[in-house]
C-alpha cells in the first residue's frame, strides 16, 4: 500500500460556546495554511468535513470559505467516530491513486445532535450515551472488583493532562477525592466521569510520499488502519470488553507490522472513565483485569502515554472533531513538538476513536 | 490503478410515501443479496450510506438490520451529489487495498431536509433549487434562443422513459403541450420542467477484479471518475455552462482513455429540464448551442440514449439516491438487462450527478 503522512494540521479552543459549524471548520482549516510550508489552495485534491451537524453540503462551504475548489468535497458522519472514518476516507482517496493530497476537517457545536441515541429503539428512555457508560460500569464493577476510586484516577490523570493542552475545554485539576464526591448522575458515574460535549475544530493534511516533503521535513506516517462495526446497539455486545475496538486494534498493528509493546503514546477513547480501564486491556497495552492497576501506575509517575492532551475527559468531546484532534496530538508528539504534554522518544503513537457504546471502533498507528 | 467492478445492484420503488429512512435503505439492500450470486455478510468489508437525512450512524444502523459487521462503515452527504460520491469513496476503499467488497446504499425521504438551500445566505429568500434552475433558464433562453418548446421536450421525452422503469416514481406520459402549459412555478419554469421530489432507495456492491467473478459473470467496471467542487454559492459561475461537469467529464474520459463519442448510454442530472439541455453539451455529446437540435433528434428517433430510466425528471429524485439509481440504469443497460429501456450493443455508459446549481459534479464512466 502506497505510504500516506500526516503533514499539516489546526485545532480551535474547545469550548462551551455556541458557535456556527462554518466557523468551527474554517478555523483549524485557517491554521492548517497558516502553519503548513508552501501550502497553496490549488495543492488540495479533497475536502472532507467530519461532522454530526445537521447542515449539507459543509464540503463545499469550506471549500469556498478556503478558496479550494477540490475534485472530492462531502461530509462523512458516523457518531463518535466520523473523525476517524473521514481520516481512513481521507486515507484511501490517497492510496488509490484519485487524489494526492487531502485536507480532512471535524468539528460539532455543543449542541449537536449526535448526543442522543435516538436510532436505537430498544433503549427506551434511556437514550443518552450516559446509560450504556453505566452498565459498562456496573459490570466491569461486578467482574473486576473495580473501585470509584480507580475510575476517578483516570479522570484526575487526564484533567492533569489537559493542563498542558491549549486547546482543551478545562485547565482546571481535580483530586482524586473531588472527582468521587462530583455530582452522581447515574448509581455508578459522577459528573467528573464523563467527557465534555463542547464546540470545537480540528483538521489535518494527509499527503502522498512523494508530495509529503514539499509540505514538512517530519512527515508522520499512517502505518497502521483498523476498524470495526459490530452492532449498533449496544445491548448486543459484551459489557466488559469493547469487542469492536479489540479487532480494529488487532488489523492496525497487523498493517503496522508492529506489537502494542511498540507503542509510546496514545490517545484513547475515554468518553467515560470506565472506557480507558477497558481500552488499555483491549487495546492489548496491558493484560485484562490490570487496566486499573496500569492506569494507577501512569497516574502516580506522571507518565502521560495514555491520554496526554488530556483525553476526551480533559479535552473535551466535540464529536466530529475528536478523532481528528487525537491525530493532531499524536502527530505532535511524534514530531517532538508536543512541549510540555511531549513523551520522550516517541516513535509510534495509536489512537482509538469509537462510537456509540463501543459498536464501532477505528484505531490508527503512526510512525514517525 | 486497480480494476473495480459493480456487481450487485438494488432499487426500491420511487415514491411520493413518507418511508422511515431505515426501510429505504433496508429494501434495495435486500434486493442486493436476493440477486447476488454466492453473497453472504461476511464478505461486506464496507458499508456505506449516502443521504440527507439528518439521522445519525445509519452505515451501523444498516448494517445491523442486514446483519453485515463492516470495517469500514459511516455516512456520506454531498446534497445531490451524495450518491456519486458514496460510491467513489467506496471505490476508493477497494483501489487503496483496505476493502474488497464494498455496499454502497443511497436513500433519501421525500421531505429531506437536502432540498432548501439555507447555506448560502446570498440566496437570501430564493432558497429553493427552482430559483437557480429559472435563473439558468433565462439564461439559456437569452444566449441561446431556446424556446419552451425545446424545454419541454426533455420532459417529454424523459416521462417517456420512464414509463418503461418499474422504480419510476410516475408512470403518466405527457405531451409537450401539456408540458408547456402546466403550471408555472416561476417566469421561466413550470412543474412539468422539474424532477420530483420523492422518497426511494437505492444500492449497488462493488468488488476487486480477484472477487468480483465470484458474484457475477457480468461484472460492469468504473472504468472513469471524474469530479469537481467549485464553489457552494452558484452566484459565483457561469448561468450558461455546468463548469463543474465539464472538469469532472473531461476528467473522467481521460482516465477511461475514451472520448465522448464513445459512450453508448449515459444517465444525466436533469433536475430541471434546461440542466439536459446544458449536460449533452458540457458532456461533449454534441456541440455547444446544439443541445436542444440533438436532444429534439434523440426524441423524435425515440433513442433512448440519455436517460433511458426517465432520468429524474421521469423518475423521481431521492437526493441521496440518485447517484446510485444512475449507476444501477447504466450497469442493467451494459449487462443487456434493461428490457425495454434496452439500448442496443451499449459497450460504454457514463454517469452524472451534481449538487446545488452544479457547485460540485461527478461523472462516471462504465464499461462492459
Amino acid at each position: 500500500m502506497k505510504k500516506i503522512a500526516v503533514v499539516g494540521y489546526g485545532n480551535t479552543k474547545f469550548t462551551k460556546d455556541e458557535l456556527p459549524i462554518e466557523s468551527l471548520l474554517l478555523e483549524s482549516t485557517k491554521q492548517v495554511f497558516d502553519t503548513t510550508r508552501n501550502l497553496s489552495q490549488d495543492l488540495i485534491d479533497g475536502v472532507i468535513v467530519s461532522t454530526n451537524d445537521n447542515s449539507k453540503y459543509l464540503g463545499a462551504i469550506l471549500s469556498e470559505l478556503t478558496g479550494i475548489k477540490p475534485k472530492i468535497s462531502h461530509t462523512v458522519e458516523h457518531l463518535c467516530s466520523s473523525g476517524s472514518s473521514a481520516v481512513i476516507s481521507g486515507f484511501s482517496y490517497i492510496a488509490s491513486g484519485l487524489a494526492d493530497t487531502v485536507l480532512v476537517t471535524g468539528a460539532d457545536n455543543i449542541g449537536n445532535p449526535g448526543q442522543i441515541l435516538e436510532w436505537d429503539k430498544s433503549r427506551g428512555e434511556y437514550d443518552r450515551p450516559i446509560y450504556w457508560a453505566s452498565m459498562f460500569t456496573k459490570a466491569h464493577k461486578r467482574q473486576f472488583n473495580t473501585t470509584d476510586e480507580e475510575l476517578a484516577i483516570v479522570s484526575a490523570k487526564n484533567h492533569k493532562h489537559a493542563m498542558d493542552n491549549p486547546h482543551a475545554y478545562t485547565h482546571k485539576p481535580y483530586t482524586i477525592s473531588e472527582i468521587m464526591n462530583s455530582k452522581n448522575i447515574t448509581d455508578d458515574l459522577r459528573i467528573l466521569d464523563c467527557s465534555y460535549s463542547c464546540s470545537g475544530g480540528s483538521s489535518i493534511l494527509l499527503s502522498s510520499e512523494e508530495t509529503a516533503k514539499k509540505f514538512t521535513d517530519q512527515p508522520i506516517w499512517i502505518s497502521g488502519i483498523g476498524q470495526k462495526t459490530n452492532s449498533a446497539s449496544f445491548t448486543k455486545n459484551k459489557l466488559t470488553t469493547l469487542s469492536s475496538s479489540v479487532m480494529a486494534a488487532n488489523d492496525a498493528y497487523k498493517m503496522a507490522k508492529i506489537t502494542s509493546q511498540e507503542i509510546d503514546v496514545a490517545e484513547i477513547h475515554d468518553a467515560f472513565s470506565v472506557c480507558e480501564l477497558m481500552a488499555v486491556e483491549d487495546l492489548n497495552f496491558t493484560e485484562k483485569n490490570t487496566g486499573a492497576q496500569y492506569v494507577r501506575n501512569l497516574f502516580n509517575t506522571e507518565d502521560r502515554k495514555i491520554n496526554p492532551r488530556g483525553g476526551l475527559i480533559g479535552a473535551g468531546h466535540p464529536l466530529g472533531a475528536t478523532g481528528i484532534a487525537q491525530i493532531v496530538e499524536i502527530t505532535q508528539q511524534l514530531q517532538n513538538k508536543a512541549e510540555k504534554r511531549q513523551i520522550s522518544n516517541a516513535n509510534h503513537g495509536l489512537i482509538h476513536n469509537m462510537s456509540a457504546a463501543a459498536t464501532s471502533s477505528s484505531v490508527l498507528v503512526l510512525k514517525s
